[in-house]
């Protein structure tokens, strides 16, 4: 068995999930914490590979003993979020944990993902939203929100969205299938909520961007299955800023979670 | 003329409003924009001194030019919030600026202020909200949020506030009306709402803190006319900690604000 977590961050302060040489990651305060729970080194594998400064509101995580598939403690399950999160910094915190097989796989296993883009629609920045959210000063109407949804549900479906990635990206494969794409204003901030079973790399920050050059006219709503069909990069909007970007929930099959009964 | 700025702040790196040796200000910072955007030193006086730590959601602030009564800009009063935002750190911000009576007086012309009191309830801590609320780990039920409710309804009135003073407050007249005291549950976050013609020393968090007595079943709701009547400090709840504590809504009475046409 191992232990799978679940995990929130604020990304400002990191170089993004994954460990590297040039800069504090989210996996290296969990390595630490980690070890200082289970006094061994331990294997620690994440869902995504977040940018630097990308958010999570839910982030999962899967524990193992440093060079093995397992791993043993003493700890009820239960404690483990409490235990691991007064050993990791304000910014980062678990509120989860449950115990899967030895052969899960939080990346390859994953069926769902949602990812959320924050924008902040007022003239003036916010104190608050400082790194939380990209701030787009010019109104965002409810003309322009509704352009934006016609232009967002072309984006559902099974698609080959090479349009929305990276250039310079090495995925062999471009298709995903979109099973949600939605925007929602909350007061002064728009919300656009995106769910898929995978998405290539930077795709949500462009189909953010796509879904603003909507709202400022620079694309009709129509134009979208047109960019999407040619495969072009330079057709598709900017990549929106990471800081508006939130990993925000990460669906496994529920086959694969033990119950409480089976645990250890 | 003089000006009245409305601003917001995220207190968590000031040592609160006003200019003191030990520590960056808000008040610090404003001076430095309007020297850059003026070209001289002013005099910045703020409606309130708000401690380290406490965040301002709106906060108001009449800047005359040092040792005047008024000043004089060619910068148009519209231009003016986007300007000094310019010349600002990204945890202060300028949302409005509109011209005032050269004997307005941000402190004593206030008519009513609101506070809000932030609770993030949840077992686990919240790296979004770290600095911004304070954590309570422990459920909050409904039934406890219809007795905090209760016991606020009776901060409401014209009392002698004297019990939910800090200790060691020279203030000579310790009666204030409080003109409405609610509670509402959002998500995960508890807010306290409370309206008043003014505040003593800590009294929001003092205030805030009796209620947190309440819920936990240290105080019942009916105690609270006993314990405001005592006038002795020692009976109400803790002093919660300022970084739950925001400054929300300042009210002058509108006769004290030229209209556009009358502008300089």
């Amino acid at each position: 068995m191992k232990i799978l977590l679940k995990l929130s961050y604020l990304g400002t302060g990191y170089c993004g999930y994954q460990v590297q040489a040039n800069g504090v990651t989210v996996q290296e305060k969990l390595n630490e914490a980690a070890q200082a729970l289970f006094g061994h080194p331990c294997d620690i594998v994440g869902c995504s590979r977040t940018d630097s400064g990308v958010h999570a509101n839910e982030f999962c995580a899967a524990v193992s003993r440093k060079g093995e598939t397992g791993l043993q403690t003493g700890i009820p399950i239960g404690r483990l979020p409490l235990a691991f999160s007064a050993h990791l910094p304000p910014d980062i915190s678990v509120f989860d944990a449950v115990w899967v097989n030895e052969d899960f796989h939080p990346r390859y296993d994953v069926c769902e993902k949602e990812y959320l883009y924050r924008i902040y629609n007022r003239p003036v920045r916010s104190p608050f939203e400082e790194g939380r959210s990209c701030h787009i000063p010019r109104p965002i109407t409810d003309c322009d929100l509704a352009r934006m949804q016609e232009a967002a549900a072309y984006f559902v479906g099974t698609h080959d969205f090479s349009a929305y990635m990276a250039s310079g990206s090495k995925i062999t494969d471009p298709v995903r299938t979109v099973f949600g794409s939605v925007l929602e204003r909350q007061g002064d901030v728009i919300l656009y909520r995106v769910r898929a079973n995978g998405f290539l790399y930077h795709m949500v920050r462009i189909l953010a961007g796509t879904l603003l050059a909507v709202a400022e006219g620079r694309l009709e709503p129509d134009d979208i299955p047109a960019v999407t069909a040619s495969r072009d990069r330079s057709r598709a909007g900017i990549t929106m800023p990471a800081e508006g970007l939130y990993l925000n929930r990460v669906v496994y099959p529920g086959h694969l979670f033990r119950t409480g009964k089976e645990n250890r």
